[in-house]
């Protein structure tokens, strides 16, 4: 399943480079509320882990998952995934205000846990995940795919780690997706359930800014959001946006909305502007637009000249072989515990400037 | 002179469609400080205007000039062009810090006056210029060529009032220079001279960002500024940014900076992106790196599909026949007065608030 027209069952595929045997690392799959369930456990068993059950309340949802991975059986519950002692980690795409406790579960059950974003919608479930793993020493992770799942951004990263553009100045994300009102279920409406649009798609920016600048952490200074163009779903944001200063003096800017229309061949003309004292690159990830339906593209501009290369193929998606050996080794090299959390907690920063701030939405 | 590879000499030509007869409209050159002279010129004979007389401190410059425009005559002083009562409007590229005192003479002269941008860099100076304007009822214009010289940046305008993409809710410019430090004057070091980078090449943003947005004001809700990358000028911005929220609601954002790569085709990767309820527009204004070292490409994606259309040679640069009319017309069909100083306000409103917040500049 790779639809490219329909993000939210946009499940990228890769190459199988299997880093576990076997048997090693079985996967429970518990919520198949979002489509991106199929492209976390595409990344996964590439990377060589089994998808071994697999649970939700709705058997037809269960059904069609396995048909994508026929070798997940049906669990009977929850608890009989929960309660399996040879499954070493549960994934989920359930409701985002319903992940948090999946995942507490999950570790208490002495699990690792890795869930689709946003992986939490509130100050106090961030809380009871941060106080969970510091009691169970057990993972906390996130499907951040709009950089893990994207091998024009992956080369991004490989590109600035060579110093192509010298020292990161500002890092810039622009994250327009396809609304597709008519198939979207009620929860994705109801702010209290998705988060708000600066939670739901706004921390897939977030995590790119601190990895693109090479920052820890970094503070908001301006968001906002707003309902420009949906007003029969009071409750629903359709646009975000925030400005960041990271802790090492980088500053970020992110866009996010519902507003891709039907006419562009992608879910999402998704962009990331990364501007170094030498030099800059723009990522054009999942397509470009009246030129080319494939996506990752890489524009890459320093003193050599002007490049662009086309990233797909070319370096993979290293994130899930090294979280499989993470989890296996704990360790922490694919994404540390602590960046989870920053990204999570500035994107309730995010939320919560936005709607103090009142700014956004039309006037008058 | 159109010089892709130096923004300050590039000087956009177009077709000549002269709004008025021969004579008509005499034009006073006081002030080569900044190579944009030549894109006013440029600009303002295409429309009919004629180049008639020209002063600055230094000769040669005014036989450079001279050069170019050699309808101009070498006036003996200053005085010499403001006294002179064929000559209808005062055109200046002096260094920032002194163009609107010379907007003052002009208009207390009697004259219509157009100035390089930034016009002014202090509240001080706005207020003054605002003062001479309500006395003497003379029009004090400025060249905001990023958008006023630019086709595909007109085209975008046209597709806007055509509803080609519904109703606009973000504006975004991305601003980036070449800042060729060899050739640049001791004023361009100096922010008490230039204005500070939120001034002197904010001011082009602000500016499309209402226009494109169709709002006559805003509010700065965040203001970054740095010195990344040039500590041998402890005065010089190399970077800012700024978020905006218009008064009709939009939300706007740009990033201004010196960092073009040697390896660019052009000054600057200059860009605008414009999301609507309907769909969006890319602007990529001098060039499409790694593509085409042509500039005024222009991305529609709407409900009908993507396009890529080349602006150049479509639209022209109705700005200064406008402009022209107006003079003669006693008009504001060009731009208003309000816009004029609304943009200036706006820009030191933004350079003030990235001093007072400290943020930029990388730490540790």
């Amino acid at each position: 399943m790779q639809e490219k027209a329909d993000g939210q069952n946009y499940a990228p595929q890769g190459r199988a480079e299997p880093v576990c045997g076997p048997g090693e690392f079985p996967v429970g799959v518990i919520g198949l509320d979002h489509g991106h369930i199929y492209g976390m456990c595409n990344g996964l068993s590439e990377a060589g882990a089994d998808i071994a059950l697999v649970w939700d309340p709705d058997p037809a949802r269960v059904e069609l998952f396995r048909k994508s991975f026929p070798s997940a059986k049906a669990a009977a519950s929850k608890a009989h995934i929960l309660e399996d002692a040879s499954v070493k980690l549960i994934a989920s795409a359930a409701i985002p205000a319903d992940r948090c406790r999946i995942g507490i579960e999950a570790m208490d059950y002495g699990k690792d846990y890795f869930a689709d974003k946003p992986p939490l919608v509130s100050r106090e479930q961030l809380e009871q995940a941060r106080s969970c793993v510091s009691c169970t020493g057990r993972k906390f992770n996130v499907y951040y795919s709009e950089r893990l799942h994207v091998e024009a951004a992956v080369c991004a990263e490989n590109l600035l780690a060579q110093g192509a553009i010298g020292k990161v100045a500002h890092v810039m994300g622009l994250g327009p997706h396809r609304l597709g009102a008519p198939s979207r279920p009620e929860w994705f409406w109801d702010r209290a359930r998705y988060g708000g649009i600066l939670v739901d798609i706004g921390c897939h920016q977030i995590e790119q800014i601190l990895v693109y600048a090479g920052a820890e952490t970094a503070k908001i200074i301006s968001a906002g959001v707003a309902n420009y163009h949906n007003k029969n779903h009071p409750d629903f944001e359709d646009f975000g946006c925030a400005s960041l200063v990271c802790d090492n003096g980088v500053l970020g800017y992110f866009r996010v909305d519902w507003f891709t229309p039907d006419g562009l061949g992608a879910w999402g003309d998704g962009r990331v502007f990364i501007v170094g004292t030498d030099g800059y690159i723009e990522i054009r990830k999942y397509i470009d637009p009246a030129s080319d339906r494939e996506g990752d593209h890489l524009i890459l501009v320093n003193r050599e000249g002007e490049q662009h290369i086309k990233a797909a193929g070319t370096c993979g998606f290293p994130f899930f072989g090294n979280f499989i050996r993470d989890c296996l080794g704990r360790a922490q090299t694919a994404m540390t515990q602590e960046h989870v959390f920053t990204v999570m907690e500035l994107a309730i920063s995010a939320q919560e400037h936005a709607l103090a701030s009142g700014v956004g939405g039309f006037k008058g």
